[in-house]
């Protein structure tokens, strides 16, 4: 039996848009792995919200967590994505995490995932020790991912300022601005001294426009790159067909 | 001012969220066009519903038009999509449009764009006079292009009895069930031999999944390919953007 889940979008509307193609691949890959045929009528029902709201890092810059406009939309967002019907619910973008409290508070009744503790939990299923986060500063100010992590048992390095710099830029007037090639240089010299520091090391693609930019690069070819937003993508699939929580990273469907 | 919109999807749920994407590129193409900055608030909102609907072509054969089980699942998600404010909706499904008359009967007070008459009204405002139609036999069945390419001035060819076998084939074992290559091969073939029977035509994928399965394709290379969900998705831009009905090919945005 299936449970509708809603996927919270917009943040921006491409790295939605990925997000329902990835959960959509999560679906299929669930179905042949139990030898079931993959036909429309297998997959669960989801709906995606994408809605204008306001800059979330912006938000996060200028008020620390007192300056809450992004998150009036979302909670509206939210009500709605309840009222459809969904039990469960993944945000696509994981700035907008910083609100995740609130908005699980406001909607006990379903479940709202958590990126960075889906992830944590994944990478330590998997034996990683070592992670270091490529990230929005909103990501980084709230400490999103450094407690998830600890929590988990690992440990997160972060870029140093200049390379945060890059990353914000590549993300604003890169990928939310539809300039790729930009994006791609960005993100991949970031990447490329995370590796040359810290060694082997899984590297986070901790915000969703960063995957969109790296689609195919040459130029991180070798690294451990890990996208959070397909970890969150199957996370949700597994909700969807009616698994329990599963933050300790083994399937429990 | 933008107008909120909808997405009837899941017919399959991979053709949807290729939809989103298509959709998600013509608002910042519209963005750009106009010297707008492109960033996540410039968006319009938009809600897309995946929802398990019975098989459109299996229902249409079954019992001509009499066979109406796809058509409450749809009536039930697109009065929800109106019920968040939607003023247009797009179908993401060819077949789906057999019930178009019944789901804008039932919602007048939203648009509920019709994929077939888009995409004559495009081509024949680039000055196409023939194009052959490639589609599910649902879509044959109820004459969904030949009517409106009829009304808007084009000859509509379409493909022999086993050529149509193909293409079914393509679309259920090939990207429903998640096997591209075959789908390929499928429509790959049907594609050439229209050409070489028709010429210079224009070849209208008018089947959501066909577009998945011929993406890179090079053994389409040089032929005319009419993607009817970019089509769609570009109007439905228009739309959201507080664009008329534009049925004539040009924008009046």
């Amino acid at each position: 039996m299936t449970q509708v889940v809603g996927i919270l979008g917009g943040m921006g509307p491409a790295a939605g848009a990925d997000f329902v193609r990835l959960f959509v691949d999560a679906c299929a890959e669930h179905l042949r792995a139990r030898g079931q045929p993959v036909r429309d009528q297998g997959f669960p029902e989801h709906w995606l919200a994408q809605v204008p709201v306001p800059d979330r890092s912006g938000a996060l810059e200028s008020a620390a967590l007192g300056a809450h406009q992004p998150l009036e939309p979302m909670l509206q967002a939210l009500g709605r994505l309840a009222a459809l019907g969904s039990r469960a619910v993944a945000i696509a973008c994981n700035t907008a995490h910083a609100w995740h409290a609130t908005l699980q508070e406001r909607f006990p009744q379903i479940e709202v995932l958590h990126v960075a503790r889906e992830v944590s939990a994944h990478l330590a299923a998997e034996g990683v020790r070592d992670a270091a986060l490529m990230a929005t500063e909103g990501t980084y100010r709230v400490g999103l991912y450094e407690q998830a992590m600890a929590d988990a048992g690992l440990s997160c390095h972060l870029p140093l300022a200049d390379e945060r710099r890059l990353l914000m830029h590549g993300i604003y007037e890169g990928v939310k601005a539809g300039d790729m090639r930009l994006a791609e240089a960005c993100f991949s010299q970031v990447a490329r001294q995370l590796a040359d520091r810290h060694g082997a090391v899984a590297i986070v693609m901790g915000c969703t426009e960063i995957p969109l930019g790296l689609k195919d690069s040459a130029a991180v070819a070798g690294l451990r790159l890990v996208d959070p937003t397909q970890v969150l993508a199957s996370a949700l699939a597994v909700r969807a067909y009616g698994g329990a929580r599963n933050l300790a990273g083994s399937s429990s469907v």
